[in-house]
């Protein structure tokens, strides 16, 4: 595999969260040259979050922002080199592809798409204040943290329903909060969220404004029919309003799902030979640092077995 | 999802290294009544491994038997339960599966298989015959018994090498014995290897027989290329040739590909409904913990989803 000459490497890596950190630790230490872009902060989505738990290895739990350090050095301990740019734009040259940056182009041998997905934010007062003291997007990763309290859920697709029928697991009550007077989500989950008794509904309305003292203790809410404004109190809320992939810069190079992610097979190859996906912007996700991760050994690890192969 | 209720549970984990024991922490902290069946040591093949490196988070290393132990207190304190039993057998009964072992039935709602893999034994003489007595498959576990003297590694993997640079604290010397005249290993492991002056080489080279009297002092030595035979003394021999997935117990219920691992979608679904496999069980892991810990996230979280019937 050939030295890092000028813009040229053997795997460039777009997306700092522990996917792309983890493909990182693999493909440098393999020995391939190898770039990071990263257009904000490394860590990626992690450093949203407060207090990660389930991340297996801590068993006192480690903050997001933490981890993402962690596997961050961890990365160019091995050689891995890291860049603060944009994705703009990829496109195959030959065997070789080009990644359109910010910061100019960059040559790779092989591509790993790591850059995530981007939860959909309510944009209301308080949310940016309160993230990780009572705002958060992931049931799964949070919900323990609400044991016995009171949660809200907005939304009204499946992932919301998902969302509150797991919380109903932990909270004591959990409401659901959704601006239409139905649901979108599938009748089979409908039935089941109408059947669990803890959760209940607030119909037609939207949150305003998130209020607390150190954590979230109130929403602000709207009734868009009756114009109504009324309060809820509860010490969490999840937004499960959408998720974007964040893969606008390889449309029309590698296929996508019909809601833009990444298209990959189990060794997360897309089917641009050369060109792999790990993380929230595969189809498929889980949506886990831990999976995440694990995505980005396997993509690193194929990535030198591409490159070793054909190149 | 139900309680555990005698020997019935949501979620029954076959296998207690890094994939079952991250499936255990998400299964047990969605709440679901969840039991790990681990036959050896909790942390499974990590417990060989005296140093990971590239186990995202621990930029320092961690070693297997201390992350094996993190992971295991993990999974303990959301709830999951463990007993130190052999599947011996899995059978469907409806919906439910039921896991047989050493110590009785279990009847599950969603079973994971992530039992790993097993070394491969040689199968020449001499090799059962002083299995313990200079015959090992592995160097953490034993290499404190061979200070000062000449041990053998049979194998040309990253396996193999690690198994030798671990020796190389203790031993006088260590002598490589592979099949063919290059490495399988990656380039850093086999730059290590090659730079530590304690360890030397037998290339083309197979062992015919392991001799001794109280304990190992003599491996028969075959060159495959000339048909030359020689002897090599050594007090220890380490085997590091290959592994073989640990899915007797699963014949006949799953799929297995034909080298026995088990075959899973992206998913890690089997193609039996409620049944999942994670880690080095599965066809095309890449063997790391990282992956395999990944695989666990998604099979637990999975499980989840599919006791729930969530569509």
């Amino acid at each position: 595999m050939s030295e890092s000459a000028n813009n040229e490497y053997d795997a460039v890596i777009v997306g700092g969260g522990p996917g792309g950190l983890t493909a990182g630790i693999y493909v440098a230490r393999a020995r391939m040259s190898s770039l990071l872009i990263e257009k904000g902060l490394f860590g990626g989505q992690m450093v949203t979050s407060d207090r990660y738990e389930n991340y297996p290895g801590f068993p006192e739990g480690i903050s997001g922002t933490e981890l993402g350090e962690y596997m961050r050095q961890q990365a160019i301990k091995f050689g891995l080199k890291t860049i603060n740019a944009e994705a703009t734009g990829l496109r195959l040259e030959g065997e070789k592809k080009v990644v359109e940056t910010t910061d100019g182009d960059f040559i790779a041998g092989t591509v790993i798409i790591a850059g995530g997905a981007t939860r959909r934010k309510l944009g209301v007062p308080g949310e940016e204040e309160f993230a990780g003291r009572g705002v958060s997007y992931c049931a799964v990763c949070d919900a323990d943290f609400f044991h016995d309290v009171a949660v809200a859920v907005v939304g009204g697709g499946n992932s919301a329903i998902t969302e509150a029928l797991h919380l109903a697991k932990f909270a004591s009550k959990v409401t659901l909060i959704h601006r239409r007077d139905e649901l979108r989500a599938s009748k089979v989950m409908q039935e089941k969220v109408f059947a669990e008794p803890k959760i209940d509904f607030c119909w037609n309305s939207v949150i305003e404004k998130i209020e607390g003292e150190e954590i979230v203790s109130r929403l602000k809410l709207r009734n868009v029919k009756t114009e109504e404004r009324y309060d809820l109190e509860v010490e969490g809320v999840f937004i499960s309003t959408g998720i974007k992939p964040n893969t606008d810069f390889v449309k029309g190079v590698v296929p996508l799902d019909d809601a833009g992610y990444v298209i990959t097979n189990i060794d997360m190859e897309t089917e641009v030979p050369g060109i792999f996906a790990a993380g929230d912007i595969r189809h498929g996700s889980v949506r886990q640092a831990i999976t995440a991760a694990g995505d980005g050994a396997t993509a690193g690890f194929n990535a030198e077995r591409h490159l070793s192969h054909y190149v």
